[in-house]
């Protein structure tokens, strides 16, 4: 931590905000300017907090300086981290992998045709959720451990990995038992309990951004899961919340970049809730994959207008189609391979 | 749901948008005037999915308009909802309470001592935390049970009731055992799984508001409680996140008369964290009672420079009872009476 | 500027840094810690460029420490700023100011008929606009010139000041011939031609802040008003853009004890705009004179209902004679007298 | 406007919505359903103030429905503007446009070697600020005329074309007569009086988003443009104000398609405000292409580390050719084509 001080601030001041450095234990290292003086701290393993110091006479600001993550980040581990799934999808190591299938499993019917749809389209990962966190009580809740049944058995169909999302202990025991990359959703990017919990699987993990998180707080969640000794973690950006009704969340692709700086873990984008609006989820693909991306995760649903959950964001069959054409032909033209689901390969 | 036709919508297009309500079970309303055609759709229970409709030939808009909370409303119960507390404490009876403490329990001794100065200058509720989250694995999590153990001790001795927080189901089962009132804090405020449990406990339940939490996410979360039964809850404004960094959180006093109006819960307000800057908390406790509220939350420490979390934002004893002052001096010009504690009388 | 190091960053780019400063014209500081080293930059006059150093190899990020606004600073000026304005009104001065009228004049009828009710109800300084700028360029604009004789015939009658609204450099030289205070509305914050312009004027200016403009941006803006000669300048909190559309903007009641803290200007609060919504303006009046605001400005109109603009925001005049009552209590509880208008008391 | 009622709303209460809405002048729609009453107002113009009916007795909510621009809109006008520069660069129509050039004209041969270079990596209008808008007033505000003067210089040599921003009435009289097309700044989105100067101007309008403008603001903005007569308007998507400080501002990509569905104008993407990070300015530059913007607008300098303005987000010289290899590349895989420089294929 930095405490400036007041271009005015007397002597006294600045030798009791010292004083008060040496007693909570660390070093004062003193960095005078023209207009004033500033005061760092050494000798901290980690962040201090600012309040011994920001109410103090003569102190103008106190400025955080250590970065609180460390596994996560590229300082710790430099080379990217790659996850390998059982039917051979590699996320993180260079190639564009795509999830694809309904918000919510609701029928079996309804998951094998999609299935079967998104992979003869490329996807490599089926999504689906079994249980749903809702934002009202009265809302469709998920089919549970029936739903994962029927998302193992598409899996087995249709060449697939299959991921989806953990919303307590409970579900996270059932999750990882079916699933090959345990999801675990935005309004649950603190819930620290349950990334301990995630953090001892020996399942990969796909973390969703917060609504409101910033990037460090993002990251920090990671370190969570990392800290317990789970290493296999994808990030997901959805989309922030901003001040613009205009579209659902705003997908905040310049996060991607800027995450494959800071950090060695794979990033995907979800552009159906990063916009909620289906017309946008194709352009917006485009771009995410344009900004680098590892991964995509989109809805599908072979009627989503008979969706029970985010029928609004979800595209036809025809349309997630026609999504990868333009998908293919953005990562091709950067160089980046899609990956191939070996079934639609022996389909075709 | 209201849906808006383009101005020059074809006779054609605004067929398709009813037979579509008429296929998803409702009855199509139309509304037409000079520049265009809009269609209500009515036979709904509950808020009816954009989705089929948002992208179809020639709509402009869809309107949500069924509120989606139901008993936490005024509508359902026009009278306030008042909590009792073992110690006579009413919450949400045209009472000022005032709860206060420390942010995390760290022994004994520190917690009984700040408890009895702040059962002095007039809480009735005494805060603290037993179990923490946060934002870094690396920070100090709380001493867990032996910190209830404290609590339940400076309870018996200071005429206090209890409120400390539950992060999990686990430490829920604990806190529902000790505490008078269970706190859910704002990162849990959409984590279903543990608002359910919280709705069958036969405790208070004080909700904070989510960071990023609109009033409606706010209400639905509370409404998760009371949907299993459980009608003792009140809620807590912490503050907003905003663009500026100023402060830590933005306090948003006007979400208090805003809620009074909406639902029959009481509402508290906490400065410490709506501010996160010691000389702030004092104003804007004093702004919060103008405003309406039922209550306030302080973080209060011996020695906040000391403290293991939240230091910056907590008050010294002599402040807290500063403080007192000037709420008690707004609350009783605007007719607000201050409960008092048992104990303080008795010493005074 | 104080540049942050990676924890493994190599002695040459350590050098490389260094080298970069003194190229730029200032000096070195360096600042070991166990973990990382930073480097100060020191001998600058203003805020340094993070530009030239951001992305260097080693460099995990710039922070600056030099604040931007020096007269509007308590730094600067120790003691608080008091306005005087012609009819004996003194803003900042330890007393409560009420300035209140139609958001538009829109008749000499309408104004005459609400400024006397609110002259009566004791507000001593009148609002009005006579040059609006409306998001819609088909909403209604002001009456210009004819609406500013109407507010100096409204001044003479009731014993009042003057505020209204100047939108350029053709208005402003109206309203500076008019008014008793200059207008600067939030839309016009960083119109930096605007404001210099207002930094000539021999009246006093009253800055609104912008609706997504941060604490520092809002003085950096006086600042241009001070930096022209101009010493007469009340900030003005009227809610910022927040993520919530249930108000209209979110006031931010905790920017005027920051402010007061930060500089030595007036700052008054407008919960007409802050909040949009009739029911919440009276408690957000309290709310903000209890949080120490010198002054209010509230929208009234004899009859809201069929006012140009803002109806839904503003009081019909029985509710401000009610306002008035609730803020009275609250700042004489504080021991902040209400200024009065002698044209009321003459009434008396 | 729609009225929602409460679900227990009276018919007297109905009726004296109703009666309020005749009282304006227009005609109730009532809108039953099974859980509550709605009422349509019909025969309205344009968009109904709220303020009569918010908080009137068994009104539960009002509902804007009207969309307030009009000759931005698709629904006005279909087919795509497209506007073309007297150098033959055509914006809009289906080609992709490059924009480069400093932040600000600093001196003749920084502004002509930086001029010939990106013109010869394929730009075809040079930027360059001679007026600039500063948030200190103590920072460099531009070259003024000289400025103007330098870029039509470098227009002659290089065959660009040139845009620059006016950011009074003063400076737009002069920009008008040096520049190809006058751009009004995200500060100055609201500043009416300037768009309506520029709506009357002959040459063609660039309009950046507001800082925290709303797509609905941002494009009532451009409607005061077209109000006054100027049809050649363009859209600059610069980045929004979030509550995340890794970046300076959130580059909405998503607006990209979304402005592009509502109106016919057409949109560029300034990914070097949008970002305010150097690496991250050739990702999100490939995001905008792949997401459908019709242009671009870099800040690129000869030694960005020396630029008396925004250096931390302007491109060296070889980083822009770079950036044009990759933008291209995704231009080209999704049939969009690069408009080229006359100048830089006669020098190939």
């Amino acid at each position: 931590m930095l405490i400036v001080m007041n271009h005015n601030a007397s002597p006294d001041q600045i030798e009791a905000v010292k004083a008060q450095i040496v007693e909570i234990g660390f070093q004062p290292c003193p960095m005078p300017s023209d207009t004033r003086m500033a005061i760092g701290i050494v000798g901290n393993d980690g962040a201090v907090d600012p309040g011994p110091f920001q109410d103090l006479p003569g102190v103008a600001s106190c400025i955080a300086v250590t970065s609180a993550y460390k596994q996560v980040s590229r300082e710790w581990r430099a080379e990217d981290t790659v996850i390998t799934l059982p039917n051979g999808t590699r996320i993180g190591g260079g190639e564009l992998v795509v999830m694809a299938g309904p918000c919510s499993v609701e029928s079996r019917e309804q998951l094998l045709e999609t299935a079967e749809h998104v992979a003869r389209a490329g996807a490599t990962v089926l999504r689906g959720g079994a249980f749903k966190p809702r934002s009202s009580p009265y809302a469709f809740q998920g089919l549970g451990e029936e739903g994962l049944k029927m998302m193992a058995e598409a899996r087995e169909k249709y060449g697939l990995a299959i991921i989806t999302e953990a919303i307590d202990h409970e579900s996270l025991e059932l999750v990882e038992q079916y699933a090959d990359i345990i999801q675990l959703g935005a309004r649950n990017m603190q819930n620290f309990a349950l990334l301990r919990r995630a953090g001892r699987s020996p399942k990969p993990v796909m973390l969703k951004r917060g609504p409101s998180a910033t990037i460090k707080e993002w990251l920090l969640a990671a370190e969570y899961i990392l800290a317990e000794g789970n290493q296999q973690v994808i990030l997901c950006e959805r989309g922030i919340r901003s001040y613009d009704e205009a579209t659902r969340n705003t997908l905040d692709v310049t996060a991607i970049p800027l995450v494959k700086r800071l950090s060695h873990l794979p990033v995907v984008a979800d552009p159906s809730h990063g916009t909620g609006r289906r017309p946008l989820i194709a352009p917006m693909s485009r771009a995410a994959v344009a900004a680098g991306a590892d991964g995509l995760i989109i809805e599908v649903h072979r009627n989503p207008d008979k969706a029970k959950s985010d029928g609004g964001q979800t595209l036809f069959p025809e349309q997630f189609t026609e999504l990868m054409t333009g998908v293919r032909l953005v990562a091709e033209a950067l160089g980046t391979p899609v990956q191939t689901n070996p079934f639609a390969l022996q389909q075709a």
